[in-house]
């Protein structure tokens, strides 16, 4: 939607040919009319408040933008509570500024650690504080040396039973607390991850509040030593974040800041667990993980919508004697990178619907006390989060490039789109319960995959999205039966090779292990065949939840066709890039193979008049997009023009510089002096 | 190499693993002991001379940045007249200085244009002033609405007999020059592109030298319009060059600033060709995108430097009871993701210096007017420029990745790296003479393959790269005769299945387009089929060149023995990325396939120990990789601590901006006012 204003729309013509409802459609990604209209609202508020500007973010110094920060910061809040707004108006409000600072942690991760890990009491004292801001916290758990191992934090929290109270102390240089959003500049408080050692033994690493700066003055308090830990990649983009630093030299909190749900150290020093099962902090994972799934689906639309209108604006040959140039959205070369990417976005939307679903019913399990899903939940969030965000944080490169060369100014709002968001893919949101890298999270669906496999093998009948594997019998020896291009539109036989596929690779993988010295050198050796059949599973699972939604009641004439195209498109694709697995297990012939890219060039072709409708679908604001290159009415040469004379070289005719390193070389002073 | 120093070499445990002679590997790498030589003196030069310090350069404004480098350029010429380089020693000097600027453009391609479009008397005219930096050239070719196809440029250029002058006029706004390195601020001339309008009839694309700014006082002449097109990707990157916008209000030049070489216009306005054969321009081409491969390798190897090294210095897991972890360069996911990428920066380098002698084949054979072998020449230079620079930016980016969340630190140099490479990908250098872009390119080898596959149906013998295409009989129907890992070993193995598979694939290709309605619609609907098999073509190119470089002498003890390991890798990994062609075209069987992943795992294992001292061989300077994660002494996470406190946030305790939009949120002095 645009944010308003008359400018011609140069895509009237793209949208004119579009053979759908896009209401409906934005209904579908939205998941309910009610969410439609919540977003539109918070998305236009923040698109016409003149503080929530950010097309000049690029060009802002680190200290400019950082106060540019904390001024949106407070001015949100000011609207959130002037205008009463619910928690989900709140969140989308903050959604749409767009900007990261501290405030994403202390919502994200400070008042979470605090409801999940403190007693009630604790729950009492310090959440009516963050929620009031009267306290701003962050979480502090990666040092300067430890980035995703957990158990290996070095910093410690040793119990003085004289004074009731735990010294908080970096040893090292690589225990700094390092990289904590909201830490260097901003925060007041942390939840602190730490050793506990109390009657000289070490217990691990638990949690605990830690007041760092002064509220009257924002100081650091003695023994504390707080710092940004500097500039990160791209103009903007996460630059706006205070990623911190912090030390402790022998810094004292009383005992209760200890974070008590599940353990806690009595005034004698005695470590001793709670009866609060240890499961219930899964929850709290899987819910972490399915917001960063929505999250790449956003990034990643974000960046489709720029690509497909620019690409409908943008001409390019075509024509051989000077006659009108083609709009590259019609090669079919652009379509084949493009158009997968569109149909990632909504699957990964609707896997991202799913995963909500599945987050209450976990916690409803928990409720009631049946841990029997988690393992299956942990396994299948993580592999989702992994797999999602390293296909988005590509995906958006790719769009860049689909821009060509004007995809690399800042104008274009992909460079800091892209810059934003790789995060994701290194960290669970660079601040979770549970760090984990890339690699080590596929390697926990890879374990979960051969437990699996070996229970197959003694009868026991998986659930949940590895209930296929109970179908090994089948799966093992089947051959697909397509036998023309159109037979790969069938969702079955779709979802047969996907399932043949990751099972085969799955069992390929358990036999060869086992053929191993043991099986911890067997998990090293084929680490990397073990990713390739965990990534073969996690897809068989998006696909599967985009198959199941178009099983789903979804109005709006036309809408569910083009879903089914985009289905067939994102099962299709994957099968193309990935044909190598599906042919060396048996599970399609190289003509089958074919025969799916033949289908795919036709798909291609059925979804081109519904591109810049498909995309028109997100619903998303020319502020939100930030892009000159995606604007809703198309007309980009002109803003493109425009945006170049903001950019402060252009202060003034000459530049600066010029009389002191370019007159000299001109005038040939810089030789006559060596002479 | 070290700058120098003393700090304790935490890198020396890998350095003595080493089994082979770094410093044969040197001169194997920059292709000759002289080279070593004049590289590592330059790479000193500038390393020891603070005013080409770059260590807070993504720290500064872009006003900042960009005088810097005015000033690091002016520097930059004083250091060359006063020590009286030789031109191999400055460009390298310029090479190592490393930021871009728009002496690049001067130097790469205003004066190469004068020398390859001008007349004699031209270049008479204007070398010596470019020589002297009397005046500073760029080269304006691509416009606001016109990238890659010059031929839908818009800016005119019309003769206006009765002044012996060329009106040089921008109809449009899509007519405005845009994206000209130099062009926005520092530049007095230009070679312009524009559209030759004579006797009223348009004679197509020519090019003109153009006095764009005074030489008095720097300020634009009238009639023309410039400025800079605002920021790009990344901090400091690109940010440092003025690439630019120009507008023309009918400026007049005098007739004899056209390039006059190959066509003129008379005195009375006639449109005339000389006899000059338009095939030497091709020979400009060639030499352009041998030096993009080459830096290609450069890239590639600097981030690979810096993931290698700072791999061997990050820690992680390994133990589950708070022992000691492991080094990262252990784990088997880490080394099959990193390795290859060590492989292909190789493999480039070694394609790199077999371009450098094609390019003197080529100019040999155009002075002595034989022009066969240009079209395999410009096909295979196009593929080799368009492969390696994609398969770059993506390798920078990975090995970002693989340096875990401190790779997306400025500190770490990978942010600057990627943002300051990927415009290769879009651009022959930003400014060739011929911007073609990746999909361009590499449709331009497709529609060279279908040509070499017709004729060789007819009897013809293909030459050079496409040699292997003679071989059809054999390679359309052979079968690979590996029966075990280490059967991968053997060259002629891998040459057999890599020619077979191209071929195949171009094969493939010929026959659906000779299905089509016609060819040029085969064509269109075949395009992406059809990159595929141009990639595989290409990929074979720098399997071959590998290979052959192998069957070079290689001086210096297990020299030889590190590259076959690595040229195995290249192929291998290549084999295993793109199975699904290897399989489909029957190449090889899925049992072949999983051989061959086999005995790359073995590789991994064996490159090991070597991989430290394989970077080391780049012989790169701590100023030149500008990395504190690559630092040569591993001493990586003091100096990451000591770089963070160097940003301007830290210049105060208390952030700027705490009085007015934190203390009063804080304070609840925000909410009070509600209320």
């Amino acid at each position: 939607m645009a944010d308003g204003g008359g400018e011609p729309d140069q895509l009237a013509g793209e949208r004119a040919t579009a053979q759908f409802d896009v209401d409906g459609m934005k209904v579908a990604w939205a998941g309910s009319r009610h969410a439609v209209e919540v977003a539109d609202r918070m998305a236009r508020l923040v698109a016409s408040d003149p503080v929530f500007r950010k097309d000049t973010r690029t060009m802002l110094s680190r200290k400019e933008l950082f106060k540019d920060t904390l001024k949106k910061a407070a001015h949100a809040w000011k609207r959130i509570v002037e205008l009463r707004l619910t928690e989900e108006e709140a969140n989308l409000l903050r959604l749409y500024v767009d900007q990261p600072g501290y405030v994403d942690l202390h919502w994200g991760m400070f008042v979470p650690a605090i409801k999940g890990q403190g007693t009630e009491e604790q729950q009492k004292k310090w959440l009516p504080m963050a929620y009031k801001f009267q306290i701003i916290g962050c979480y502090a758990q990666t040092e300067l040396g430890h980035g995703s191992n957990v158990q290996g934090l070095e910093t410690t929290a040793t119990f003085d039973p004289s004074a009731d109270e735990f010294v908080m102390h970096s040893p090292t240089l690589t225990s700094s607390k390092w990289w904590p959003g909201g830490l260097g500049k901003a925060s007041t408080h942390a939840v602190v991850y730490a050793r506990l050692i109390t009657e000289g033994k070490d217990y691990g690493i638990h949690g605990f509040i830690v007041q760092l700066r002064s509220l009257d003055d924002h100081s650091p308090l003695p023994g504390v030593t707080l710092g940004d830990i500097g500039g990160k990649f791209g103009s903007g983009a996460y630059n706006s974040m205070d990623n911190g630093v912090l030390r402790f030299d022998h810094v004292r909190i009383p005992r209760d800041q200890m974070l008590m749900r599940l353990s806690q150290v009595t005034r004698e020093g005695k470590y001793v667990h709670s009866d609060v099962p240890k499961q219930l902090l899964y929850g709290t994972m899987v819910y972490v993980r399915q917001t960063i799934v929505a999250d790449a689906s956003k990034a990643l639309s974000r960046a489709v919508c720029i690509a497909v209108r620019y690409s409908a604006i943008r001409k390019q040959f075509g024509s051989q004697d000077g006659g009108p140039e083609t709009q590259v959205l019609n090669y079919k070369t652009q379509q084949s990178r493009l158009f997968p990417l569109l149909a990632s976005a909504y699957a990964y939307r609707f896997v991202g619907q799913w995963l909500k679903w599945l987050y209450t019913d976990v916690t409803q399990k928990l409720e009631a006390k049946d841990y029997s899903t988690l393992p299956e939940a942990h396994a299948c969030t993580a592999g989702l989060k992994s797999v999602t965000t390293s296909a988005t944080a590509d995906a958006i490169e790719e769009c860049r490039k689909l821009c060509g060369g004007h995809g690399y100014l800042n104008s274009s709002g992909l460079p800091e789109l892209f810059a934003v968001y790789v995060p994701a893919c290194t960290y669970e949101g660079d601040n979770v319960v549970l760090l984990l890298q890339v690699s080590v999270v596929l390697h926990l669906v890879a374990r979960f995959l051969m437990k699996t496999v070996a229970q197959v093998a003694t009868g026991k009948q998986p659930v949940g999205t590895i209930a296929y594997m109970g179908n090994i019998q089948h799966l093992m020896q089947c051959k697909s039966a397509v036998n023309t291009a159109e037979d790969w539109l069938n969702p079955a036989a779709i979802k047969e090779v996907f399932e043949a596929r990751a099972l085969r690779m799955a069992v390929n993988c358990a036999q060869n292990i086992s053929k191993a010295p043991s099986q911890e050198e067997g998990f090293s050796e084929l680490s990397p065949d073990l990713l390739e059949a965990a990534v073969a599973h996690v897809q068989l699972i998006i696909v599967t939840k985009f198959i199941e939604k178009l099983q789903e009641d979804i109005p709006g004439p036309g809408v569910k066709e083009q879903l089914q195209k985009l289905c067939s498109i994102y099962a299709l694709h994957l099968l193309h890039k990935h044909l190598g697995d599906f042919l060396s297990t048996g599970c399609i012939t190289a003509r089958q193979g074919a025969l799916a890219n033949e289908l795919l060039g036709k798909l291609y072709a059925q979804v081109r008049p519904n591109a810049v409708a498909l995309v028109d679908a997100f619903d998303y604001t020319d502020h939100y997009l930030g892009s000159v290159l995606g604007r809703y009415d198309g007309d980009v040469y002109p803003a493109l023009y425009e945006e170049a004379w903001k950019d402060p070289l252009n202060e003034t005719v000459v530049p600066d510089g010029y009389q002191e390193h370019l007159r000299p070389l001109l005038k040939q002073q810089l030789k006559l002096s060596r002479l």
